[in-house]
C-alpha cells in the first residue's frame, strides 16, 4: 500500500475517534475517506466475479465495444451501508446504565444525537439495505419497466412504517401567501394520510430520476456526486449561519452525516465510471443513490427543497414524457450516437415511416420546440418531417454545444446540473422565505430534534 | 385463488386487526398465514427466472439428475422482512403527540411493546437483511469456504454496535453451583467485550451450523421448521405459566412474535423443498434462518437456552470435525449415495489408498468407534481398513437405521432433532433452574423490559 494511502488512512482514524464539539461532522468526513479507499481497493478485486456470473455489459461508445462489468454499484452501496453501521457509536449518545442505583447517565459528548433519534436513523438504513436488495433482483432478473418503477416505493416502507409509529406527524405548514389568498386562520394543515403518499412519492421520484438520466460514461455516478454536494453546501449554510442549539441545525448536521460518507464512496465509484469506464454501475446503484437522497430529505423534513436539486432531472423527465407515454414513436435506445471516426458522440434520432408517423399533434409543436431550439428536425424536399432528434436532455445539450466527446459531454451535463442547482440553493436561501413567512424547515422540527 | 386461500387470507387480517390483549400473538399468527400464502404464490412464479440466470443445480439423489432452481430461500426470507417491518405498527405501541399541549400519549393499547425497545427490533431486522445481501453474494459469487465461514459476523455487526449504543450491559448471572464452589461474592460478572465476542460467536455458530447439516430434499428448511417450533415451545412455557407483568413473559412475547411469521414462510418453502424438491434453498436459506434464532436468541438474552436446540448441528460439526480439519481424508462430496435400483440412500465412503492412507492415530480410534457403532468400516482380507463411511450425521443415520428413501431419511433426522430439543427443553425447566439458584432469563431483563 502506497504511503499516501497509508497517512490517509490514519488521518481518517484520527477524525472519527477525535473527540470535540465538531464531533459528528469530522467523524463523517473520516469516513468517507476510509469508505473512498475501501471501495477503490474492493471494485477491481470484485469486478471478474461478476463477469464470470454474466453481469457484464457492452459499451456501445467505444471502439470495439468492450465487455465491462455490470452492476458494480452494490459494491460502494454496500460498503456504505457498513460504514454506517459503523458510525453509529460515533454519531449517537451512548447512554450508560448504572446498576447500583437503576439510573441512566450520558457517557459521551453532548453534540452527538440522542439516543431516542436511533430507529429514526436505522428505518432509513433498512430502507437503503432494502432498496440495494431490489435493486439486485433488478439487475440479476431485468423486472419489466412498470414494475420497477415502483421498487423504490416498496423499499420505502420501512421508512414510512417507523415514521408512523415514531413520530406520526402529518401536518405541513402553508405559505404566507396562500394563507393571505384564501383568509386562512391556521399555520398549519394536516395532510394525514396523504402525507404518506407524498413520503412515498419522493422515495419513488428521486431513485427513478436518477435512473432515467442515464447512459454515458460517469453521468449516473456524476450527478449524485453533483447533488450530494449542492446538499451537502445547502447544509453548511445551516451549520455556520445557524445557531448550534436550534432544530435546523441539528437536521442539517444529520443530513451532512449522512451525505459526507456517501460522498466518498460515490467519488470512488465515479473513479472507475469515469470515460473510459471500467466498470458500470447498473440500475442498483441509481436507487440507491436516489434512495439515500430520499432518506435524508425526508427524515430531514426538507423534501420540498431536495426538489429543487434535481431541476434537470425533472425538466430531462418531462421532456421525455412525449416519448416515453409514446406520443412520439420511441425507440429502444435513445442514447446519442458513437462515431468511431472522430471519436465524438452525434444526436441520436427518431426516423418516421409509414408504420410510425408523426402524429397531426406533434406535427404541430415540433416547428415551435424547434424555434425555442428544443428539438433538431429533418425534412424532406417536400418541407415533410423524416427525422426528429430523440428527446432526452443528453442529446438536447449536444444539439445545444455539438458533438463532444463523451467525456465533455458528461462534463457539460454535470455543469449545467450544478449550476442550477446552485441558483436554486441561492433562491431557496432568499426568495423562498419571504413568501412562506419564515423559514419553513425551523418551526416544524422544532418539536422532535430539540 | 381457491376459495380456501380466499378465507385463510381474510382471517389472517382478521387476526391481524382485531384488537385485544393476546394481541401481538394474535397479529404474529395473521402474519404467519398471509407469508405462508404469500411465498407459496412467490416461488413457482420467480423460480423460472432464477434458472434463467443459471441459479440452479442437479438434484444429484433423483434419476436423471433433474435441473432444480438455486437459492429460492432468498425468496421466503425476503417475504418475511418485510412482513415484518408491515407488523411494526401492530406489535410496537404508537404514541401521539398532542399538538396542543406539547404532551406525548399511548394511542394503543398497552399489550404492545414500547417505542422506546423499536430500535433494537430494527437491529435484528438490519442484521437479517444483511445477512440476506451476504448470502446472495455467496450464492452468486461462490465464496471460499474459509471466507463464508465469517459472513455471518459481518452481518451481525449491526446487532453489536446497536446493543453497545442502545444497552450496553454486558455482565452475566454466575450459576449457584459455580458460586458456592469458588466463594465469589457477586451474582453477576462483566464480561466487558468478551459479551460482544461471545454474541459475535452465536451469530457465527447458528446460521453456520445450519448451513453444515444440509444435502438431502427437506433438510435445510425441516431443520429450522423444528428449531422454530422447539423455540416456540419454549416461549409457550413462559407465557403461560409466567406472570403477565413480567420481564420474561415480555421478551418470550417477542421472540413468539418473529418466529411465528418466520414458521409461515418457512413451512411455504418447505412444501417447494420436500421430497421430491421443486425447489433448492441456496446458502442464503441457511444463513437468514440460523440469523433468525442468533437474533431472537440475542435480543431476548436466551442465547445459552437456544444452543440446547442445536444439539444435532453441534453433534454434527464435532462428527465432522476429523474430515473437516484433514486427519481423515474429505472427498469434495460427501452426500449419501443414491442407488437408482432401489431409489434407496445409501451411506458414502472414504477410501483410503496409497496416496490418501488412513492416518495412524485414526486407525487406534477408529475401532471404538465402530464398536459405539459410531461408524461403519470395511476392511480387506488382511484386516487393514480400506474404506471407513463419511463422518456426517445424515451417514451416520443410514448406518443406524439402514438404508431409506430420501424423504424417509429426512423424517428420521427431523424427528430425532426434535426428540432431542424436547429432552433438552425438559431439562431446562426442572434441572438447569436448580443449578443457576433461579431461572437466570427472568432476573437479568427486569431491568430493560419492563
Amino acid at each position: 500500500m502506497a504511503l499516501s494511502t497509508v497517512s490517509a488512512l490514519a488521518f481518517s482514524v484520527f477524525l472519527v475517534v477525535h473527540n470535540d464539539r465538531f464531533q459528528p461532522f469530522e467523524a463523517a468526513v473520516g469516513f468517507a475517506v476510509f469508505g473512498y479507499f475501501f471501495t477503490c481497493m474492493l471494485i477491481p478485486r470484485l469486478a471478474p466475479m461478476f463477469v464470470k456470473r454474466g453481469l457484464f455489459g457492452k459499451d456501445m461508445s467505444k471502439v470495439g465495444k468492450p465487455v465491462t462489468p455490470e452492476t458494480i454499484g452494490v459494491i460502494p452501496a454496500v460498503c456504505y451501508l457498513f460504514l454506517m453501521i459503523l458510525f453509529i457509536p460515533f454519531m449517537y449518545v451512548r447512554y450508560y446504565y448504572n446498576q447500583s442505583d437503576n439510573s441512566v447517565a450520558l457517557s459521551e459528548p453532548a453534540s452527538l444525537f440522542p439516543n431516542g433519534k436511533l430507529s429514526s436513523f436505522l428505518s432509513g438504513m433498512l430502507c437503503l439495505e432494502s432498496m440495494i436488495l431490489l435493486g439486485m433482483m433488478d439487475d440479476l432478473f431485468d423486472i419489466r419497466w412498470r414494475h420497477k418503477f415502483f421498487l423504490p416505493a416498496i423499499a420505502a416502507i420501512p421508512l414510512l412504517v417507523i415514521y408512523y409509529v415514531d413520530f406520526g406527524v402529518t401536518s405541513v405548514l402553508i405559505p404566507n401567501f396562500i394563507r393571505n389568498s384564501f383568509h386562512i386562520a391556521g399555520t398549519a394543515v394536516d395532510l394525514g394520510i396523504f402525507y404518506y403518499l407524498y413520503m412515498g412519492a419522493v422515495a419513488i421520484f428521486c431513485p427513478n430520476s436518477v435512473n432515467i438520466l442515464a447512459g454515458i460514461n460517469g453521468l449516473e455516478v456524476g450527478q449524485t456526486v453533483v447533488i450530494a454536494a449542492l446538499l451537502i453546501l445547502n447544509d453548511l449554510t445551516y451549520l455556520f449561519m445557524g445557531d448550534i442549539a436550534s432544530a435546523a441545525y441539528s437536521v442539517h448536521l444529520y443530513s451532512c452525516s449522512m451525505l459526507i460518507p456517501f460522498m466518498g464512496v460515490a467519488l470512488a465509484l465515479l473513479r472507475f465510471n469515469w470515460y473510459p469506464a471500467r466498470v458500470f454501475v447498473g440500475d442498483t446503484w441509481c436507487y440507491f443513490s436516489g434512495m439515500v437522497f430520499a432518506v435524508v430529505g425526508i427524515s430531514g423534513h426538507f423534501a420540498k427543497t431536495l426538489m429543487l436539486f434535481f431541476v434537470p432531472q425533472i425538466f430531462n423527465f418531462i421532456y421525455s414524457a412525449p416519448q416515453l407515454f409514446g406520443l412520439v414513436p420511441c425507440p429502444r435506445h435513445r442514447l446519442p450516437h458513437f462515431n468511431a471516426k472522430d471519436g465524438l458522440m452525434y444526436n441520436s434520432w427518431t426516423e418516421y415511416t409509414r408504420e410510425t408517423p408523426l402524429k397531426p399533434v406533434m406535427a404541430a409543436v415540433f416547428p415551435i420546440l424547434e424555434r425555442l431550439k428544443l428539438i433538431r428536425l429533418v425534412r424532406n424536399p417536400q418541407g415533410r418531417i423524416t427525422k426528429s432528434s430523440n428527446m432526452t436532455l443528453i442529446n438536447l445539450v449536444i444539439i445545444w454545444f455539438g458533438p463532444k466527446r463523451e467525456d465533455v459531454l458528461c462534463e457539460i451535463i454535470l455543469l449545467l446540473q450544478f449550476l442550477v442547482g446552485f441558483v436554486m440553493l441561492a433562491l431557496r436561501h432568499t426568495v423562498i422565505p419571504i413568501l412562506f413567512g419564515f423559514d419553513n424547515s425551523w418551526n416544524m422540527l422544532q418539536r422532535f430534534y430539540m
